[in-house]
């Protein structure tokens, strides 16, 4: 070939020098800590599924556009996963028998969709996902919205940076039903208007709810309930199974101390129809960013696609590494330095053999200091540059005068002091 | 669909059900610390890279048979990456002039072979890579070996489970051109032959030579050289600086104490062309698995493939999960728990405030302690049973009458032993 080939990754996709993936293990271990401690476990599943899987649950046109799909050579339809839901769904209905609901679990694959690239939408992204499989009350409603708020109060965010807004999908049918008489189909058609609600003109809104046969006093009726309160809305249906689900669910909020993280908000409904109960997005609450990060809720038969009568209820959201970034730095919540404790850069000189400075190396990460020698030969000026632009936090100098008697120098980075001290000296300290 | 989906994942891929996925997390955390302390720095690439990238390196007919590959909707011919050493050498081709050399990298992605599963290949893996790049001298050799050697000691593993057989693709050219004569295209398809050896009978490998215009002589001079040491070996062609290098690289692997890991064997030569040095490859020693683990070796040039007249030299290897795993549980080397400390089941009982229970896993959790509440309502047998099945260390029970005296019952669930304790007695007990 003489033609060079591109050094830019594939449109829509990362490439994470180690600057960049320090990041990502950083997200991921603060997250992992938290739902480990919460006894959540983790899981992980294949990279390509078979594209029959996001057509059963997203239909055939929407697969086929959002996913990156082929056939393979046995003629099989595939895709990359643009979503973790069809492969838990997948993987919990293939051990129901085995398995000990209820499930506390998560995963933070990658994926792929098939999208335009824009900010905070990428078409190689990780995506958390949590979910609670197998539990029917309002436990693991409020296990998964703790577990989002925990999640984002362990990365330092507090209750000026984010709210949760929630909404129960039973309720909203039945206030549906009571204020405009319409139910199945019908409701359907009034949620999908009230979710595109804040994207939308008003007038957009109030004509596409026109068009559904509403009548401006039963839109005013559902304007007023925007504005309400948890308690004010549950009021007017309260027979409403998922009102008490609601009232439940804000009464515990309100116990345990996250209820200044939330507020209920009729508008949230959430777009997909797999959604059953309880609903929720999480918004970041910065005037330049304000939006919905991400959100989740209660879907009840995703199981029922693979095994005949099986009903296997789940709770869960999914939370994409893009997303969190950008709120992350938004708020200036990612810690100047990610990694913490001594780097040593043990440099070289040509008077002493080189197996003095392998074992010098080998010593200190024994020690469980991390520690490496400079490879190649070339001048201590530029071994301790080399150390300066890798982060190194001190650079460790044994030349031939050192070596013979026994001692080396010890330079911290960050202050250019310099200490002559013994191996164990050295290594108490940069222990410390 | 009234047709149900499968609920198996597809051909050769894995569902990482928790059990899994904690042995995988186990894998890359034990490399993640080894390679960490010697300063070695992780890096990810994308899972999608134009086919180019690999048609440039194996040919396009290897490339097109053996990965996932198909074309996007703007008409970019993609590939599912089969291997990590052409993402990572266009990223450092990428920022050649802003990375600081020598660079020591490393990644553990998944990817995907299209080829036929059998026990030890599958079609989706995770393959740890680990390389230096920058460095010319056996200072970078004698680092990778070394790395996959402590990697192997971290597992627990010595050197009655793995040798490490080395030899240097330079060398091997000189030998060649000494006792046959040949260079170029003709040490090339000899080293073929020589890489073949052991997969075929010996008449076979024979014939091969002879097809190549070697003499019954030559051969028996070649044959020699299976079984010679580093000494003799290169002492055949002293003046080579292959075997120079490979002196050196054996002189301080008996100096640092891993030689008893290392041997020097003329047949190890690649396949690969690329390899243009030291290269290597780690065999199990059990008998009933006694094969090539994984290998690597020096290559000279894969930077220059997209920049023009670059010429970065790196070092590594390749070692895939599965591999890993095959040895492990083969030397016996898993352990049978793999994650450690108390993990708590909080039972749960109608007469006691649902937020009490929240507050006690709570506290519990913010202890450091890894705890969960049991979601849902049942009988304690049933919870208790949950607990056993799911691996919790402990339960904890509270009741009414332990709730109004402000105790807590802690059962022990591998010798079901139960104590009364304050929640500041249980809290010391499980962090101890």
């Amino acid at each position: 070939m003489s033609e060079k080939l591109s050094v830019l990754p594939y449109k829509g996709t990362r490439d994470f020098y180690p600057e960049e993936m320090r990041l990502r293990n950083w997200f991921f271990g603060v997250i992992r800590e938290v739902l480990e401690r919460s006894a959540f476990e983790e899981y992980g599943g294949p990279m390509l599924e078979s594209l029959d899987l996001y057509a059963a649950k997203s239909g055939e046109e929407l697969a086929m556009k959002q996913t990156y799909n082929f056939v393979d050579r046995g003629d099989r339809r595939l895709a990359i996963r643009p979503e973790m839901t069809p492969t838990v769904a997948r993987m919990v209905a293939g051990k129901m028998n085995e398995l000990n609901f209820p499930l506390k679990w998560f995963s933070f694959p990658n994926m792929y969709r098939y999208e335009a690239p824009q900010r905070g939408r990428l078409r190689e992204f990780w995506q958390l996902n949590v979910d609670v499989f197998g539990c029917d009350g309002f436990e693991a409603d409020l296990e998964v919205v703790s577990s989002a708020i925990k999640l984002l109060q362990a990365f330092g965010a507090d209750e000026s940076m984010f709210q949760v807004k929630l909404n129960n999908r039973r309720f909203f049918n039945d206030v549906i039903a009571a204020v405009t008489g319409l139910d199945g189909e019908g409701a359907k058609a009034v949620s999908k208007v009230v979710d595109r609600k804040n994207k939308v003109p008003y007038e957009v809104y109030k004509k596409d709810l026109t068009a559904l046969g509403l009548s401006d006093e039963q839109i005013a009726k559902l304007d007023s309930l925007y504005t309400m309160g948890v308690e004010e809305a549950t009021a007017l249906c309260p027979d409403s199974v998922g009102a008490n689900e609601l009232r439940s669910l804000f009464e515990l909020l309100k116990k345990t101390g996250l209820e200044k993280y939330c507020v209920f908000d009729f508008g949230i409904v959430r777009g997909l129809d797999y959604y059953t109960g309880t609903v929720f997005e999480v918004f970041d609450l910065s005037p330049e960013n304000n939006r919905a990060m991400f959100g989740g809720g209660r879907y009840d038969n995703l199981v029922g696609l693979f095994v005949k009568n099986a009903k296997i209820s789940g709770v869960g959201y999914g939370m994409g590494d893009v997303t969190l970034e950008n709120f992350l730095r938004t708020h200036a919540l990612i810690p100047e330095e990610l990694r913490r404790g001594a780097k040593v850069l043990v440099t070289r000189f040509s008077d002493v053999p080189y197996e003095a400075y392998l074992k010098l190396v080998d010593d200190l990460q024994q020690a469980g200091v991390v520690a490496s020698l400079f490879l190649g030969e070339k001048k201590f000026g530029k071994q301790l540059e080399y150390a300066v632009k890798e982060n190194y936090t001190h650079v460790v100098v044994m030349g031939g005068d050192e070596y013979a008697r026994g001692v080396l120098k010890l330079k911290t980075l960050a202050t250019r002091e310099e200490r002559e001290l013994s191996l164990a000296d050295a290594l108490s300290l940069l222990k410390a």
